[in-house]
C-alpha cells in the first residue's frame, strides 16, 4: 500500500461509545495529523449521513446532523461497495455490537477497507468468521484491530499479541473480564469480610448502571465467555465458539424461565442462600470468590466460572468494577504480567478504537 | 517511505539484552516475515562482524562468528554513515547502555535509519537530546522507539502514549520502577509485618543478583529518577535531566565515600537503626514503606523516595521484584490503569526491543 495524505473514516454506530469516539476523532482532527482524517460517512441502523462525491462531514456536529438527516443508511452490503468507491484509503469504525455489521467484515478488508471495532461479536462468533476476517486482511494488506473487544482501552490484546509476536511462551491467561462482575464479587464478598445479599448486590449494580438492562444478560456468564473465546483463539486455541466451552451462569435454574429481568429481581432473593454457601465454604478455606475467565494454553483448557482466592492474590484484591488480566508466560516466570483498571464505559472503549485508529493510520501513512 | 521487501538490522551490544535478542530475532526470521529481515551489522565497543555489500550475517551463531572477528567496530559517526549506505531501510537495535551511542541517534534518525532501544541515556539524559531526536525523526519520517528504557517489556510507554494520544488527561503516574527496590522492599517491609534487617536484605539482594555489582548503583535512585524522566517528558514537563527534581538516595551521607561496594556493605549495618525507624513509624500509622516514583502533571511535580501505603493498596501488596505502574487519568478516574510484572532481565528487556522492531516494520512495510 502507498502513503497516504489523506484517509477517509467511515463509522458505523452513534451509541454511547460512537459519541466518545466521534469527539476523540474530532481531537485528533483538530492536532492536523498526517495524514489528514475525512469522516466522510456515519450511519446507524435508520439513519445516515454522507455527501456527494466522499466529501467531508463536520465532526463536531455529526450527531446532530444525523439525528436530523433524512437519508437512510446504505443497506450493509452495498456499504461496502460505496466505501470501495472512495478515491482515499477508508478505515471503518464499527462501533456497533451487531452481528450482521460483523459478518461483512471479510467483504470490508477483502475491498482494502480497515476495520477497528470494540464489536466482540465478530471475533468470537463462528471460527470461520475469525479465519476469514484475518485471511481477508492478509490477502489485501488492509489492517484490522479489535483492542476494546477485551477490557476495553485496557493494553490486553495487543499485549497477547506481543508477547506471541517476539516469541514468549503464553501458558495461562486467568482474570476478571467483567466489571459487573467485578462490582458484585467485590461488593458481595469483599476481602474484608462481610458483604450484602447476593440479590441486593444485583439489584444495586443494575440500579447503578453497571448492569445491563436485564442483568441476566450479564450473569449468564456470555460476555466473559466472549472475551475468553477471542484471548484463546489469540493464544492458538482454536475455540469454536463461545458456547464450545465450560461457561458456569449464575441464573439459578428455576428462573432461567422468567418472563422479564423485573420478575427475575424479584425471585432472587429465594436464591440467596445458595450464593451465601459459596462464599461461606470459600472463607472457611480462608479465600474468597471471584468470578473468573481462564484460559490453560496447554491443555487448551478454556473456562468461565466461581473460582476462589487468597486475599493477598490480585483478584482478590480488585476494586470498584475494575477488570484485571493476568498474563503467564514462560519469560515472566512465576509472577504474570498484570493489566488492570476500568474494563468498561464510552469514554475507554473509544479510546481502545481510537488507539487503534491510529495504528492503522502509521501504517498506512 | 515506500514499502520496504527487505529491511537490514544493525545491532550494537552483544551482552545480556543483546543475547536475548539475537534469539528473538532468530525466532522472527525462522517465521519468513515480510518484510525479510537481514542482520548486516553487529558491534560491540570492542569488535565487529558485517560483510561486504551488507550481505546476511547468520543470525544464529552471530554471538560466536562475533567473538572470534577480527574486526574492529566501525566508529560510531562512521558507523552513520555506513549504514546510510545501504541499499535496504535499516533499523539500528542499540542494546547498550551507552551515553556515546545515545548521543548519535539523532544522527542516524536524520539518515532515514531508525532506532529501536532498551537504552535509558538517550531519553532521561539532557532535554536538548531528547528533542534532537525526535525532531529528527519527525523530519526524516524514521521511527524510534524505546518501550524497554522504564519496566523492559512491560506495556508502560506504549500505554502513556496511547492515552495522550487519544486525548486523555493523565493527571498522575505512580510506582515501583526498580526491581531492586521492589525486591528490596517487599522484602524488609512486607505487609504481613516482620522482615529482615535493611543491611541484610541489601546483602541478600546483592548475593542472587537483583542488586548492580555495587548496590549503590540501585541505592542512590538514580534509575528510578532516569525513568521517571523519560514517562514525565512523555507526560509532557520538560524535565531538563533526572537531577533536575528530588530524588532521595538510600546511601547513607557518612557512607557516600566509601571507596568500594564491599566496604559500604561492611558499614552498612551501622545504619540499619535510622531505615527500621522508617519501618516503625509507617507500621505506626498502619501502612508499609516502598519507594517509589511518582509525577503530578498538572504541579509539573516529579519526585523519587520514599512513600507510606496502606495494606491494601496495589503498590504495597507487589510481589517479589515486579514493577508497578499506575496512570491516573481523567477517563479512568479514581482507580488507575494498571501494568505490574517483571520490570528487568535479559528475556523481557529484550521483548520490548522486539515488538518495538515489529511495530517499526509494520510501519515501513
Amino acid at each position: 500500500m502507498s502513503p497516504a495524505s489523506q484517509v477517509n473514516i467511515a463509522v458505523i454506530g452513534a451509541g454511547g461509545v460512537g459519541k466518545c469516539f466521534l469527539s476523540q476523532l474530532q481531537g485528533l482532527a483538530a492536532r492536523k495529523p498526517s495524514p489528514k482524517l475525512n469522516l466522510v460517512y456515519i450511519a446507524t441502523s435508520r439513519k445516515a449521513l454522507y455527501n456527494e462525491n466522499f466529501a467531508p462531514i463536520d465532526v463536531g456536529s455529526a450527531i446532530d446532523s444525523l439525528a436530523s438527516s433524512s437519508k437512510a443508511p446504505h443497506a450493509l452490503p452495498a456499504t461496502v461497495d460505496y466505501l470501495s468507491g472512495s478515491p482515499h484509503p477508508v478505515v471503518l469504525v464499527d462501533n456497533t455490537s451487531s452481528q450482521d455489521v460483523a459478518a461483512l467484515y471479510p467483504s470490508f478488508l477483502s475491498k482494502g477497507i480497515s476495520v477497528v471495532t470494540p464489536n466482540k461479536k465478530a471475533f468470537s462468533g463462528s471460527y470461520k468468521l475469525w479465519q476469514d476476517i484475518f485471511s481477508a486482511a492478509s490477502s489485501s494488506g488492509a489492517k484490522v484491530y479489535h483492542e476494546s473487544s477485551v477490557g476495553a482501552g485496557l493494553p490486553v490484546i495487543s499485549t497477547l499479541n506481543e508477547l506471541i509476536d517476539t516469541g514468549d511462551k503464553v501458558t495461562k491467561i486467568e482474570g476478571v473480564f467483567s466489571g459487573t462482575m467485578s462490582f458484585l464479587f467485590n461488593s458481595f464478598a469483599p476481602v474484608a469480610g462481610q458483604g450484602g445479599k447476593w440479590s441486593a448486590e444485583v439489584k444495586k449494580a443494575q440500579s447503578l448502571g453497571y448492569t445491563e438492562p436485564d442483568p441476566r444478560d450479564d450473569l449468564n456468564g456470555l460476555d466473559v465467555a466472549r472475551k475468553l473465546t477471542i484471548l484463546a483463539r489469540i493464544a492458538g486455541i482454536p475455540v469454536e465458539s463461545p458456547e464450545s466451552f465450560p461457561v458456569q451462569s449464575l441464573i439459578p435454574k428455576a428462573l432461567e424461565s422468567c418472563s422479564s429481568g423485573d420478575e427475575f429481581l424479584e425471585k432472587l432473593p429465594e436464591f440467596d442462600s445458595q450464593m451465601e454457601e459459596v462464599k461461606a465454604e470459600a472463607e472457611r478455606a480462608g479465600k474468597v470468590v471471584r468470578f473468573v475467565g481462564s484460559i490453560d494454553v496447554a491443555s487448551k483448557s478454556v473456562k468461565v466460572g466461581l473460582e476462589k482466592f487468597d486475599a493477598s492474590h490480585p483478584i482478590a484484591a480488585l476494586q470498584g468494577s475494575d477488570n484485571i488480566i493476568n498474563f503467564y508466560t514462560e519469560r515472566y516466570g512465576s509472577n504474570p504480567l498484570i493489566v488492570q483498571g476500568a474494563g468498561a464505559g464510552g469514554d475507554v472503549t473509544a479510546m481502545g478504537v481510537t488507539g487503534d485508529l491510529l495504528k492503522v493510520l502509521r501504517q498506512i501513512s
